[in-house]
């Protein structure tokens, strides 16, 4: 059994927000404000220097809470949000801005220290999810999806490789290295993001990552554009998408 | 001055179909039953074998009308539906099949023979937006897509290049050898689907014409399966295209 604890609450605009810990890990749960009996859980995984309740977080769950009526949770990755830094995220988040000055590839610094923090992450998301199908609202048995970029996608290929609850997933705009042996046990639906201008992301390992997954439906989105430049209409695709697989009676 | 004559016209589900012919090229317009003044156009482009009301005409049609208030056109391709067949037309339609039976590579014929019609189904194309535009519900100045697959696409190609009128086009399931020159001529937004498991077209050959587009805002769709196995919902994503970039006041 897992700790969960809600922390605060408000509502506004038909979407109601509970703050959260899970053994102390904080979360946040966006639901629809008027409840109607279980629906869908998707969890979201944020980005590299970003955080639980970040726009680009707090837009897409918007969006899935009033467009299809789910229930979306995100927690802080370690060393993001509310979570203290370690040493070694203070020193890779130094080697990466050192890189990112000096105008070296960021590629390698990434991909080691997301797949470090993934490591921490995964089981972490694997207890947020016991404890939030402990939520008569949400329920064990119920269609549960994940939808995570960028360094979301690091964590999320390997929780959802080790997850049988995850049932389909938004992956997209990262690197194959640490990621490709994972994605080739996924064999859930999958819609991957990538940018084909992509100045961090060589094109052939972007599509070379979505070439792992084994999944018999996947879809991959490459839009024309730089790494930052990942169109706001894909998140209407990730919406579409979520409702396909878990449709919900109006 | 193009000859537009309409020739039948029936009513249902809310969708108004009239057949009609300009220059004597048979084609169909899908409008919504109730007008209310003018409204985008999409042109349409069958694919090969096909013809102007197959049900993937007929259906794509259907979902711009209903869903967008658009009005949809197609003709009959050089050829194909009401239209002769020349002797070369059935020269190459036999060497497709012998080549397929034989298991040879159907790209060199398609490639081909694609090109060769849509040298004649261009200006067609041309002479049949210019009809359309005379009619009050269309008019002259009003937003115009293009949405053709395989075929479609080798038509569409040319004809979107060198039609200044077009202003956002959904393409896919060809090769670039014929097409990659024209499409580094345009520049509007496009929409390119494309099969990841395509046993005629190399994923390569694929991949190499929807990097050959030079337009700023372009979406790569590229889905597991075969050549034939374009998954429906692709449909979903080409109103949605359509829908994003000509708006309608609801």
């Amino acid at each position: 059994m897992h700790s969960l604890h809600f922390t605060a609450e408000t509502s506004s605009n038909g979407v109601r927000e509970r703050d959260f810990t899970v053994d102390g890990v904080p979360g946040v749960l966006w639901s629809p404000a008027s409840g109607t009996g279980r629906a869908p859980l998707i969890l979201m995984a944020h980005g590299g220097g970003n955080h639980k309740k970040s726009p680009a977080m707090a837009g897409r769950a918007h969006r899935l809470v009033t467009g299809c009526g789910f229930h979306v949770a995100v927690i802080d990755a370690p060393g993001h949000g509310d979570r203290p830094r370690t040493p070694h995220d203070e020193r890779e988040i130094a080697e990466l801005f050192r890189a990112r000055a000096a105008g070296e590839p960021e590629g390698p610094i990434v991909v080691r220290y997301n797949a470090h923090l993934a490591e921490q992450a995964v089981p972490e998301y694997r207890a947020t999810l016991d404890a939030l199908q402990e939520l008569p609202e949400i329920g064990p048995g119920g269609p549960v999806g994940f939808f995570g970029l960028n360094m979301g996608t690091a964590i999320g290929v390997p929780f959802v490789a080790s997850e049988p609850r995850i049932a389909a997933a938004v992956f997209g705009l990262h690197w194959p290295d640490a990621l490709a042996d994972a994605a080739r046990r996924i064999t859930v639906p999958i819609e991957f993001d990538l940018q084909w201008d992509d100045e961090h992301i060589p094109r052939e390992s972007g599509l070379a990552l979505f070439d792992a997954f084994a999944s018999k439906e996947k879809t991959l989105h490459a839009n024309a554009g730089a790494h930052k430049e990942l169109p706001r209409f894909e998140v209407d695709n990730a919406v579409l998408f979520f409702a396909r697989h878990f449709p919900r009676a109006a």
